[in-house]
């Protein structure tokens, strides 16, 4: 019965967050949904802010709820939006992350050879769909842009979408990091509509400027901060080790099937669908999530390769790697240096002395001005303006620059360098 | 150098936490205590409340920052506790949970035959004492209440502790539970000392009596909600269950080898440090967290034991047993009518039917009179009285009742009975 | 147009609040609505909690917001309020607090004799109505209990109407007291109706024991707050004595022109409407609000009456009566003590003595069992309880004892009794 | 006794700030002090964010609690501040602003003829000093920079003092206005000391970079919202033509004494201590506040001034002028144009037009980059930069640019024009 469906869930960030579409709820219930339960949002971050346990399934909730307030905002405004295609913005933001695996975008790239997270999404969506009798055909459409009504897709996906907006939020409030917090709830009231894209009302452009910075404050603070880099370092360094052994040298790891599955596979995009002893790398990967890669780290500890266990051993008791990070990009020399001195030191043996400095870069450009996808701001009078050219500074546009700093992390010395 | 050591801890239900004190530092960063970040504050609980992901690490800290906040209010009123006994009594809050297990007090009598985790705990900071060559010592003598100054034990271990003012606020924040929130800051404000004992001061008997009632409420709403009641059960089923197909059955069943070993053995309190293959129960135990349990029991619910695949396969959905809860007791005959209709429909196959229907009891006592343990309030004349008789109304005394509820939980038939 | 009057009101306790209905934002347009944003909803309380300085004009916006809410919860459980009852629902809401003069409670009987604010409300409800041809008619029927829908009115009076929810959250967010916090939101979901009365769904009854106890506490930690009870003793004496020298001493004292004419004349219920010089009592009411008063006061203190300008000096700077308060009742003979200490000490002169030694009692009842107002829980199956008949424990019994405490308060004396 | 004067404040912002010097109580205590609870911080704001009532009593005690903890904080990372010193600065930060007078900036040149509310805040720091016997005379020392240790100073005024992170936190707070939230707490932790001035951490730079652009955003969604400052130029006409009546026209208006005397005469900075009928003007400002005016206003509204009563009664029903704000200069020729607008629909008679359409100008200037007042920033090794300079972009140099905004505000035509 309807009532029974209808659903109230806490959520600490908005409070009680209504579900009131009969669909929405079931496709919640639906496992690849509730597998979700069990992918963190952010990672290793939690190694650096506690707090930062919460989960793609909270996110992918609080997106919904703030979809349904944008709607209800155009609508009241006069822009029309049907029963159908609200269902179908809703479906599109509820599962646009369903396809990230364990460790969202830290190991994106260590299971499949060159398949994006979108990608999985949508194949995702096509299962929960072909579940739901093609239910979800509206949601799908909205999710890879092929909707008639662009206006949704860009909710879902765009510098300004319910993703962003909620995750700005969730993660600062999860990470206890307030200078991200972002006035979500003032930037949906002034939510507008102009040729089929939200663009967003003049008064409304100081609390855009306050969402871009936050943007930029956050990268810095959270999701690039710096110790977290040198912990999803090592995260990756550890997959490569444990797929190189089990691979290469035949060793057999400790493993959850579908994590041994993808340690022995190289699996591309076109093998999505294949079916290896009758199971597909689809259905693999829907069996992974945090649990497989922790559980199975801590095993390996123990096991006797040399670099694989230093790696797990020092991941799991959060002896981090050491990171230098600089504006100017970190010449070889300092790399050779760091080197240098770890083998003076019997730090590491020298033939494994590779696995344990690694040099990288972080880029950090809190909004594009890029014509297609700019944030952009419309005047009483109809006239509609990119944002950093409607404010009246320059600020916003010195947001638009990219900064892209140079790291080096390398396992701890006994004393410092 | 010190200054390095001075730490600022991001935590979103307090803000910044300090940790000033060079020796709790460096425990946060043993292994044992870090292994607490792979533990849930309140194990199955998200399942119903999504943004209860909150883990035993984040709790540690934040009483210990409840603890430095009660000894400096006692301070300033006259209780003189030396720097040593400062030290002594936030190692005791920062290490009161380090023995527990995964999913908590759901296991607890999962893994040992018989061991509190309060023993574990002990046996863990001992382990810690000896890596910091004995500085521990004070500590463990406030937790197992051995210390000279009883008041500090109190403050780690009562009615009103800062362990309960800790999960209290903690527990309601991440749960988005809001009739949980109580006023600590208040309550710790009031405290005071009579006889080596802390008391309240008489105009925070109100903090107090919404603190009482808080409690009360999150035991109904969050502890023992029954949705997650239904789960837990299902969960100490999957184990049994698995440990029964282990040592009775030979069944070799996938699990990482610290799980492994519990699954085989039977262990007591005497045999925590007895080697097997040169391993201890206790080095076993270290090395257990949720994702072990998660890991596994995925990868059961393809197994080929019908009772383990389907409870295994159902709590990962979250397709969850139906629970009945009543405040009198269920009768027998209600039991075995939900079993004749599980059989009538062949629901499971008549021989497994124990494993589908689970009896068992709630019980909620929000405050106990225990003259031990009472909650003692001090008037401006220095008058001690009991928290109910010093109140100008019974609801206090009220809240000192246990309330019993009985519950039968079952999976889910094809149609509601 | 009706897009120029969609509009976003900023409140700090809910956010934003959004005002969509056009005959709501021009009533908050009328100068007796706008009135309300210079009357502080506690009177005096800021003297104790500083913040405490929020208004009537807040609180009549925060009670329609909830309101709004209760009223989309009922309309989405199928039960059906047209939009003309619930145009009316929200006037009458609105409006409630309308006729609360300077100081609120604890001056409502200084102006008038014996007229309630209720009564006042629904004058100045009646002149609004007027100037907006008759539109407020169904709201003012809501409000004075004549409205056929009676549900509507219970939920602007009664033991769970929108304006305790409101002021509960509001007075406790701006004292800064945690301990009034409620579960405002989950009340409002939780709401149901039978037999055209507002009931609790079972599942609610913990946030009821909750609201309750905040209710129980607020009144002692604010509204009753002792130092607060002894500044409004004051006022009420400042204002007695002010009369009784213009209207007894032929002194002409410094006042507006509004505060002049009720300190010269004791005007009762059938004048309201009586001209004196062309104006009426209620026209004049209608000009005062806290400044009158304040500005009065601090003249005040340096006129030559010595038990007006003391009792002014005192309250401005907040030298505030000492005073005593007990469970039991305070004998004369304690009141009489005071009074010859004061004497001994030359504190006051003898004649004045009565004016500076109060003494009074104070009352407070979380909850009424009384049939009528009883707060009710409606079952699963569709079940009638009152809550306290309903709890699990007798906790909520007790709230319903009537708490009485008795008070002297008086001039501070050089050195403390 | 002592313990009887530790005291905690509820604070809707920080929660419970404790007050722990006898001696800053004692001020709090003084009627110059007390004063300040008559003062709304944001003067006319509360007209269009109805939460902004909260005064510069409480702006004053969260900027010392804020005080006290930057202190703290300095202490630990080892920059000595003696006992004394430190009161000295809690007493600069409690009274740098008691010089204001009713409705703060709004009416600072109102009053008296060019003397700013700094110094009238010294001369009232004086008077209470007298009452203390000098002990306020370090305090005296720190507030206008004639204390040795700079430092102190230039916490209680400079770019990065306690009195700005306390206002942006505070007005923020109570009106709604999330965007002007920023990290006070994570900004202090991040203080250090260099050269005897504050310094940021390094880490700490983008907690500045929020900081700045809050309050960029504070400037024009509150302190220079356009409604705000319409409500403003009334409030500051009705003072001018007030004072205009009764000094050149000899008319006499209702008003307190206090208000009648700065009505009637025009103080100068060296008539500050001169003798009025046995008064000084410093006595009287110090018996004005916010009540004063009001209370005028309301009277004045009915006098037969056609100026002065219009303005009063548009000004207190919440009839503000219009105002249009441009990016570039507002050219005569449209100041004229509403003028012939205003005469040709007879709006108002032609001899005062002027006093019903005001042009003006409004500045905004996040940050200077002003060499002694920039705010610096200390690298690990000791490097020290302006943050302009530290930061990784150029959007803190953007926000070093004053933005002029051009105003023309008019009372409203009937239609629109």
């Amino acid at each position: 019965m309807s009532t029974n469906k209808l659903k109230i869930v806490n959520d600490p960030v908005y409070g009680l967050i209504s579900i009131d579409n009969e669909l929405i709820f079931d496709i919640i219930e639906h496992p690849l949904f509730q597998r979700q339960r069990r992918i963190k949002q952010l990672g290793l971050s939690y190694l650096v802010h506690p707090g930062a346990m919460h989960t793609r399934f909270q996110h992918a909730l609080g997106a919904t709820h703030l979809m349904q307030d944008a709607l209800s905002v155009l609508g009241r405004k006069g822009f029309y939006i049907s029963e159908e295609d609200r269902e179908s913005a809703m479906i599109a933001i509820l599962l646009h992350d369903l396809g990230h695996g364990p460790f969202s975008h830290t190991l994106e790239n260590s299971f499949f050879h060159d398949v994006s997270h979108e990608r999985i999404s949508e194949e995702f969506m096509k299962i929960i769909d072909r579940d739901h009798n093609g239910k979800l055909a509206g949601g799908i459409k909205v999710f890879n842009d092929t909707h008639p009504q662009r206006l949704l897709h860009k909710l879902v996906s765009s510098q300004l979408d319910m993703d962003r907006l909620d995750y700005l939020n969730r993660d600062s409030f999860f990470t206890g990091v307030s200078d991200g917090v972002i006035g979500s709830a003032r930037i949906i009231q002034m939510l507008s509509c102009h040729d089929d894209e939200p663009v967003i009302e003049a008064k409304g452009i100081y609390s855009i400027e306050k969402f871009l910075i936050a943007r930029r404050l956050m990268y810095w603070q959270v999701y690039l901060h710096k110790t977290v880099v040198a912990a999803e370092e090592m995260l990756k360094l550890i997959m490569l080790r444990a797929k190189e052994l089990m691979m290469k040298g035949g060793k057999e790891l400790f493993a959850s099937p579908a994590l041994k599955f993808f340690l022995s596979n190289n699996i591309t995009e076109n093998e999505l669908h294949t079916e290896y002893d009758g199971i597909t790398p689809l259905q693999h990967f829907a069996e992974l999530d945090d649990s497989d890669i922790v559980s199975a780290i801590k095993v390996w500890s123990h096991c006797d390769d040399y670099v694989l266990s230093q790696l797990c051993k020092r991941l799991i008791d959060r002896k981090l790697f050491k990171i230098e990070v600089s504006g100017n990009e970190i010449p070889d020399s300092r790399v050779q240096e760091i080197k240098d001195e770890m083998l003076r030191r019997n730090v590491v043996p020298a033939e494994y002395v590779d696995w344990f400095v690694i040099k990288g870069a972080l880029y950090n450009k809190a909004y594009s001005r890029n014509h297609n996808d700019a944030i952009k701001v419309i005047q009483k009078d109809g006239t509609i303006n990119e944002v950093a050219a409607a404010s009246d500074m320059s600020n916003v546009f010195a947001l638009s620059k990219t900064v892209k700093k140079s790291f080096v992390c390398y396992i701890q010395l006994p004393q410092t360098l």
